[in-house]
Parts: C-alpha cells; sequence; structure tokens
C-alpha cells in the first residue's frame, strides 16, 4: 500500500525551498539546500557512505526494472573505468509505443501548474539527495570520478543545477498570471471593451536528454528538470558508458510522480548499446521538440542542424585558456593552476588547456620569473601535488576511456614535455587507470604548433604556450574562443590595464572570466545559483547553465480570451 | 547646436513608463503610454493630422539621407497602394563597412548598462510617438491600409509591441544583479572561501530586422526593440515596397541615439530595390548573430535552416480557423465576424480563413440556423458593413499588391462562391485597388477541397467549411494548426463539453483562442502587454511576441570573478 501524495502537501513541504532558491538566483549569493559533506547522510532517512555502498552493490549483475511501456529488449555493457564490469541491463524501447505513452502523459501534467510540478521536482531530487552515496558509487564507476568528486558533483552540486533549473522555469512560466484576468480598455462615453483572459504554460513534447559520459548527472539534471518543470516528458538517453546514474535518476522520478498521482511515463529511459547510436534517430523523431546534449562538437553540431523540429540546448568541445601576466602570490597561483589541472584528470569541460606564459616571464611577489621558471614550477607544483598516490588518486580519479589515454600518450610529441605524465597505482582498485598530467611547451609564435593549442586535447593534457606579449596573449585569446569555444577562461595579472584588456576580451567574445584565484575556488568549478556555466555565446556552448533563455522556449503560453 | 542627452535624464524622464510596462506584464491589464485618438495628436511637440500629412509629402520626390557609412548607391520604388509612386531614394550599403562600423558602436552601448539602454529605447519610442500622423501616412501608403488603422496599427500600437520588448528585454537583464556581489561560502572551522562577481548583459552581435509589407512598424518594433535593449546593433532591412516606416524610424533611432552620446551607428537601414534580395546574404554574414523575420512560410523556413550563425525568430503563413457551434447573440457574432473578414481587405497574418461551421447548422438566440442560413447570413453582414462606400475604404483599406488580387480573382474557382468580391472606388483615390471579401463554400468531407482550405490564401478570401460534427471540426481544428500554424482561432459556442474540447486542442496544438467575441474586440486584434500575438509553438512561427523566450537569447551573461 502506498501512501499517496498530493500536490497540496507537496508543495507545502517545498515551497520555501523553491522561494530560497529565486530569492538566490537573484543575490547570486552562497547558498545550497543539499549538503556536500558525505558525513551529512545517513540519517533521516538517508544512505549513509557504506549503504550507498550496499545500494550500489545490489543494482550490479542484474536487470534494471523501470516498468516502461514498449521494453523491445535489454541492454548494457558498462565498465568501471575503475577496472570491473558493472554487469547492469537496461531496458531499450521500442520508441513507437514510448513515445505515445509519454504524449499522453503530459495534459495532466500540463494542467496540473507550474507550483505543483516544481513541487514534484522538488521531490524527486530530494529523494535522489536522499540517496547521494548511492548515486556517488553510480557516478564514480562510470565517469571514473574519484568517490569525494562523484559524491559532491554528482550528488548536491548536480541537485543544485537541477533545482536551480526548477526555479528558473518556475519564474518563467510565472510572469504571466496564472488566474483569469479582466481586461477593460477604456472607450470614452461608450461602455469600455472587456475580456476575460486566462494563460497556461504548455509544454512543446518529449524532451530528450543526451548524457555525457564524464557528468551524467551534473551535465544531465539541468536539461531533465528544466524540461519536466515546463511541462515536457522527458525521455533520458545517457551515454552507454554513463547509463546507471541516469537509470536511477529516472527510477527515482517515475517512482515519485506515480505516487503524487501523475503518470510515470512523463520520464523514460532510452538505454543503448555503445556504438548503437539511436540518439540520432530519437533527436528527430517528431514528437521530440526539446533536446539537452553535452558532448563533441561533431555530433552538437549535427543536431543542432538536423534536429529542426526541436529547440537544442548544446555544450559542446571548447579549449579553455589561462593567461599568465604577474601575480602577488606566486606560490598561491601555482597551486591553485595545479590542482586544476590534476582535477579528474583534466576531464572536465572546464579545466584550463592553454596557458599563455609570456617568452620574457611574468612579475611575481617573489621576483621575476621567466617563461621556463614559470613552465617548471607549475610541474613542480603539480608534482608536489599528486607526489602521495593515495592523494593521487583522490584527485585525480580515473581515466574515463581509452580515447583520453591516448590522446594523452600522443601528447608527448607535440612539443618538449615539461611535466611527463606518471601512472599512480590506486591503493583499492588494481585494475584503474590512473594517470598523471602532462605539460608540453610550445611556441605560440610558431605556426606549427598552432594544430596542438588550437583544438581540443580533452584530458589531463595541458600545453604552456610561449607568447610574445600581452597583446599577442590577449589576440590569441580572443582568437581561442572565437574559433574554438570556451567553457572557463583564467588570468593572472596585478595590473589594473591588463585586466581591463582581458575582461574587455571577454566580454567581447563573450566567455566566463575568473580573475587572480589563488584559494580554494578553481577556474573549473562553477556554483549553482551563483556561477554561469558556460556563456552560450560562444561555439563551446549555445546555451549556459542556467538562465531564461535555457527554460523559456521549453513551455508557449497559450491564452484563451472570451468577451466578459 | 545640439542639446545633449545624458543617460540619467533619460532614465529620470522615462523610469516611470518602463515600470508601469513592467508591472502591466504582470498584471496583463489593460494600458498604454501612446494615445490612439488621432486628435490626441498635434499639441506639446508632437504633429497634428496636417503637419502629419505635411512632412510625408516633404519626404517624396526625394532621397532619404542617412549618413551612414558605406552608403554605395541609392535605390527606391515604393509605390502607395492608393496609386501613386512616392518617388523616395533610400541609401544601399557596402556591409563590407557598414557592418564593422555597426560592431565598433557596440561596446560603449553595452557597457550603458539594461537601464540607461531602455530609458534611450523609450526616448525614441516617444520621438517616433510624437510623429504618430507622420508614421501613419508612411505606414498607409505603403502597406495599403486606411488611414485610421495605419495610425494606430502602424502608431501606438507597434509602439507599445516595441516598449513591451523593452520591458521584457530590461526584465531579463535585471534578473542577475549589476552590481558586484560577494559569494561566501562557509568552510566549517576554516575561512569561507570568498569571491567578488561581476556580472554583465553582453549582445550577441549585429541583429537583422527583416521586414514586412503590411505591417512594417507594427511587426518590426519588437525585432528592432528587443535587439537595441539588450545591447545589440540593429540593421534595418524593410520589404522593399514598405520602405518608408522602417527608414523614419531609423533616422529618429540614430539621431536619438547621437544626442544621447552613443554611436548612432547602433542602429542602421539596408534598403533594396523590390526582387534584389539582399536578405539572403545579410542573413548569413557571421556579424548577425541575430534575424527576425515576419513573411513567406518558404524563406522563413529558409532563415531557419541556413542562417545557423544567428538566432531566428520567424512569423510565417498560417491558416486561421474559427470554429461555429452555438451562439446565445447571433446577430453580433455575425458583426463580429464581418468585421474580422474585412478589416484591412483580410490582409492580416491574423485573419481568419476557414470558418467551420456543421451541415447541420448551428443552434443561436434567433433559433437554429443551417448552414446555408449561417452563410448566407455572414454575406449578408459583411455586404452591409461595407453597403457605404466610403465606410468601406475605410475599413478595407487597399490592396497591398498584385498578388493579393490574383489569390482573390482565382478564389472564385475554388468552390461555390456565397459573397462575391467586388470593386469599391475610393473617393479620395481614384488609382486605389480596393475590393471586398468573398466568401466560398467548400465541403470539407470531399478530400478535393482540402488543397483550398488546407494552404493559405493571403487576402480578403474565407472559406465556409461544411463540416459533419463537432469532433470533425475539432480534428480539422487540429490537424489545420498542426500542420500549417494559426496564429488565431475563434470559436463559437455556449456548450461548455464543447468549449473545452476547442481549449483542448489549442493548449495541445499550441494556439491562441478567442472565445464568443461578438463586440468590439476581434479575433486578428491583440493588445501588447496583455495578448500574445501567435504562440511560437505551431508552424505559423518559431516566437510569440512578447514573451520572455523573444528577449533572453539576444544577449548573454558574463561574468567576472575575482578571489575577494
Amino acid at each position: 500500500m502506498t501512501t499517496a501524495l498530493t500536490a497540496r502537501q507537496l508543495i507545502d513541504q517545498h515551497r520555501p525551498t523553491l522561494d530560497q532558491a529565486l530569492e538566490t538566483l537573484r543575490t547570486r549569493a552562497y547558498w545550497s539546500p543539499f549538503p556536500e559533506h558525505p558525513k551529512a547522510y545517513g540519517e533521516n532517512g538517508s544512505l549513509g557512505p557504506a549503504e550507498g555502498q550496499t545500494a550500489f552493490d545490489a543494482l550490479r549483475d542484474a536487470r534494471f526494472e523501470l516498468d516502461q511501456p514498449g521494453t523491445r529488449g535489454w541492454t548494457g555493457g558498462e565498465t568501471s573505468p575503475y577496472g570491473f564490469p558493472l554487469g547492469i541491463e537496461y531496458p531499450t524501447p521500442d520508441v513507437d509505443v514510448l513515445l505515445p505513452a509519454m504524449r499522453e502523459a503530459m495534459p495532466a501534467w500540463r494542467d496540473a501548474g507550474p507550483e505543483a510540478r516544481a513541487a514534484v521536482c522538488l521531490e524527486i531530487l530530494t529523494r535522489i539527495n536522499a540517496r547521494t552515496h548511492e548515486f556517488a558509487q553510480a557516478v564514480m564507476h562510470t565517469s571514473g570520478q574519484a568517490y569525494m568528486m562523484a559524491m559532491q558533483a554528482g550528488g548536491p552540486h548536480a541537485q543544485d543545477r537541477g533545482l536551480e533549473a526548477v526555479a528558473y522555469a518556475y519564474a518563467e512560466q510565472t510572469r504571466t498570471p496564472a488566474a483569469a484576468v479582466t481586461w477593460s480598455k477604456p472607450q470614452g462615453k461608450r461602455d469600455p471593451l472587456e475580456l476575460t483572459k486566462e494563460f497556461t504554460a504548455v509544454p512543446r513534447g518529449v524532451a530528450l536528454v543526451i548524457g555525457c559520459n564524464t557528468f551524467p548527472t551534473w551535465n544531465g539534471y539541468p536539461g531533465v528538470f528544466a524540461s519536466l518543470a515546463t511541462g515536457n516528458a522527458v525521455l533520458v538517453k545517457p551515454h552507454p558508458r554513463a547509463v546507471l546514474p541516469l537509470a536511477l535518476t529516472v527510477r527515482v522520478a517515475r517512482e515519485t510522480l506515480a505516487e503524487a498521482g501523475f503518470d510515470p511515463n512523463l520520464v523514460a529511459l532510452a538505454a543503448e548499446r555503445d556504438g548503437e547510436g539511436i540518439a540520432k534517430t530519437l533527436a528527430v523523431r517528431p514528437e521530440v521538440r526539446i533536446v539537452d546534449y553535452t558532448g563533441s562538437t561533431a555530433f552538437g553540431d549535427w543536431l543542432e542542424a538536423n534536429a529542426r523540429q526541436a529547440q537544442v540546448f548544446t555544450e559542446k568541445a571548447g579549449v579553455n585558456t589561462i593567461l599568465f601576466h604577474s601575480t602577488d602570490d606566486y606560490r598561491g597561483m601555482l597551486a591553485n593552476v595545479a590542482f586544476s589541472l590534476s582535477l579528474y584528470s583534466g576531464q572536465m569541460c572546464t579545466t584550463p588547456q592553454n596557458l599563455l606564459i609570456p617568452r620574457h616571464g611574468i612579475e611575481t611577489d617573489a621576483g621575476p620569473r621567466t617563461y621556463e621558471e614559470v613552465v617548471a614550477d607549475l610541474a613542480g607544483a603539480v608534482d608536489k601535488l599528486l607526489g602521495d598516490d593515495a592523494r593521487a588518486t583522490a584527485l585525480l580519479g580515473a581515466i574515463v576511456n581509452p580515447g583520453v589515454a591516448e590522446r594523452l600518450d600522443g601528447a608527448a610529441s607535440l612539443g618538449e614535455v615539461a611535466l611527463a605524465s606518471r601512472t599512480v597505482e590506486h591503493p583499492d582498485f588494481p585494475d584503474a587507470t590512473v594517470r598523471t598530467p602532462v605539460i608540453v611547451k610550445l611556441d605560440g609564435a610558431k605556426p606549427e604548433a598552432e594544430a596542438a593549442y588550437l583544438s581540443e586535447c580533452f584530458g589531463p593534457v595541458s600545453f604552456a604556450v610561449a607568447v610574445d606579449s600581452t597583446d599577442d596573449a590577449v589576440a590569441l585569446l580572443r582568437r581561442t574562443i572565437r574559433e574554438q569555444g570556451a567553457m572557463t577562461i583564467g588570468a593572472y595579472t596585478t595590473d589594473a590595464a591588463t585586466e581591463r584588456l582581458v575582461e574587455d576580451a571577454c566580454l567581447e567574445e563573450c566567455a566566463q572570466l575568473s580573475l587572480n584565484l589563488t584559494g580554494g575556488v578553481y577556474v573549473n568549478q562553477t556554483a549553482a545559483f551563483s556561477d554561469f556555466h558556460g556563456s552560450g555565446g560562444n561555439p563551446a556552448a549555445n546555451a549556459t547553465l542556467c538562465d531564461a533563455a535555457f527554460v523559456a522556449p521549453r513551455f508557449r503560453m497559450v491564452e484563451v480570451r472570451r468577451q466578459a
């Protein structure tokens, strides 16, 4: 016997959180309702670390039942980057059955209204949050993230991004009044013209979310929750190597929707075997009116060109840059950049790749440092950070797939190696592929080096690019953003004029800038409710997480007006 | 000696109007700062009707100087639908000179911020408003609208839509704080992580507005002002038959911008001779990042497919329907529909085309009426409305171009003519082409009739389609919206169940619905700040006028964060 939830109860329960989210989006201050400390979980119905492990183990070597309509078979094949197969099989849908069922679920969801939808979405996120340690295992063993990162970025930080999307969606849908409005236009001495008007936020159709391998929840949740909160049904097509975190998400969403009296088919899973490529078929189905995608530029461009019946939101490849000019905290700068290069083996879309360092060196609080010294000191900082294997694996995680390892191996041939990559033994997972970052020196004045630094080399590879002057560095920065796109830009300078040059470049080329980070915040991290992830204005992404442009096109306002 | 305006003065002057616009968008009540009565103009610096005529006459048979960079020649060729050439020549741009000049104008405009941009936009609109009677002449003698309509729809109503876009743009840009924000994340016993963050709304690039022949200002202003208010430069490419209203707009905008201390090249004109087709070249220029278009489905689809470097907003063709079921005000219904069919000779994207009437007739307060009787009564109502030639021309205006006249002539062959079109002599303009609407009877059960009623027949042509039942009518309504798109749907019914059926169809197919209009509001009219024009969710348009989705993608937020 299930305890049915009413929309009213859910609204009462979650309205304060929604209101705080809305307020924080206005102030951009720090806030999160989802604790990031591992020890915050394990009581009040949430799973502790050991329970998360147990739950994950129970999922392995079994079928993952979802009770979706139109299941035509089972598929799987995920292998943990830590060196073992997950052995889980997921339903593969007959989309000719599943998609109509999803469409049928939508009118009642639409009629529930924005507030009830937001409350149900928050209930889903709250239930996901209670299972953060289970999701952490799932994220760790699909993405290769180290446990702490999988738990935080794959757990509360992803949940934050989902909640942020819900809040934006709610705000946009409620800008126009829901209750009937009387419109009265004076007509001089005659009676006024009078109409009553009702406005309903209506969904676009089925929303397809195409997940990625490295951040299945963090990159997936904004699209999932923005579309669901705006009344659409959501079909989740995970990366074939990272199905479990999103399959768990779909399961929790379906359970919650059903308990709240809605059709669970509002959220469904479309799993596939690696290489099957069903996203290409799904994305152009007429029922699909929204696509969210994170992945390669090639397929992102294909979606933008071909899924013309849909609103397409893409995050693609980019080349991130840090520009070095001067610093008043040389040690802090080195430590900060070393951490950014090492975190999750540089397998973040936000990891810096090109380090633009003046050939003549930089001014620092420790005196002037030549190009060679800066590169050597940076290599030393990475070495120091990753000197201890246990600490190194906790920071690096595992290499997510063979492609990354190949690029890493190939990087040494691109130029002089300033810091060689080394293999680290994982204390708990002997079959994990763990590698430290490589830093390669390139001369920015030599055209033959361009091919390397003007394309994305995803993974733990960075280029120390020698530049002739600040002007050259800014010109290269602009060109890189304009041609390759960028999710993040960093710069170190104590000079106001240089700072202005870099700021102007970022404002004009539309890229997010972090200046003089020397402490515990890193250029590759963004915080929901405050930071924008990507700008949507350069080739790395056509959307940012999260703003009104990310949610507003997911619904339309239909007006019914009547003679009063 | 020019009197320079400061941003501060303009903000002080226009802030109350902006605030009232923002408030009205929330309440959707009736409001407009721009009077629609012709006699409201002529004092306090505004032009009266005669002054508007004089100003228009002074523009004729002359070059229209704009002092734009990169003028490579002069072009023209507009002919009034009232039967005379305007004789005006406009500059044709060398876009390789003009577009870079427009880009150069943008950083200072961006740095001015959303409030100053809104204030300058309101100043432009206010100056345009003062010249409403001059614009009325320009709109009348390019679109063929009758004077009163040209004055109202081309004047204050268009200005309202521009202001509405400015208000939405301001609201979206100021959702994120402009001033520096301190972000402080607690770290237990350690010092909190602290950053300062600044957010800047940055433009996308040059915005291209491709104008239409029938409503150059009303359909043009939302895109012009949404893009300008969000920091973009705006290149206006009018329809070659309706250049003057937008050329005047560009001139006022350039003058105002210059007086306010901004680069006038933020707004520029790209005129062309009919048939030249420069929009195709302009729309794919890399500098162009936004396109607003009103016109044919064929070119709208081409833009969506090819102007991939830009955000494309289109309003295309559609087939509007009125569904007849029953009414408690038969005379009111007939009068209302007759007016809608006649206004501006049906040359509105919102004019009803398909009149779905049950074969077995409808229930009315005047007793049951058969299909034949309803059609005959409707024809009679149109005849009565247009019986007097002077009154007829004041309502019909002139036929905008030969294509409309050809379709009107061809309509008689599509079925039995229930109301024949007749030619009306214009008392003031003997060479004007003035024609009354035709109503053609079609049988909805006969497949050979589909080709007629399932495609747009733009102009004063409507089809009285006999349907077997309410269910059939609703099914045809759904199909028409889904396949052809629709800007407006009307329905007459006193039955709650039928009303619910039509409402559900409109909510699911995403079309704007007017129910039981029998008074002085017509299905083809929408009021800014309250009604949405189109939905953006069916094939007639990919955007609505106006919502957040119309403004939010026109800018991006760039964040600069610094170690605190």
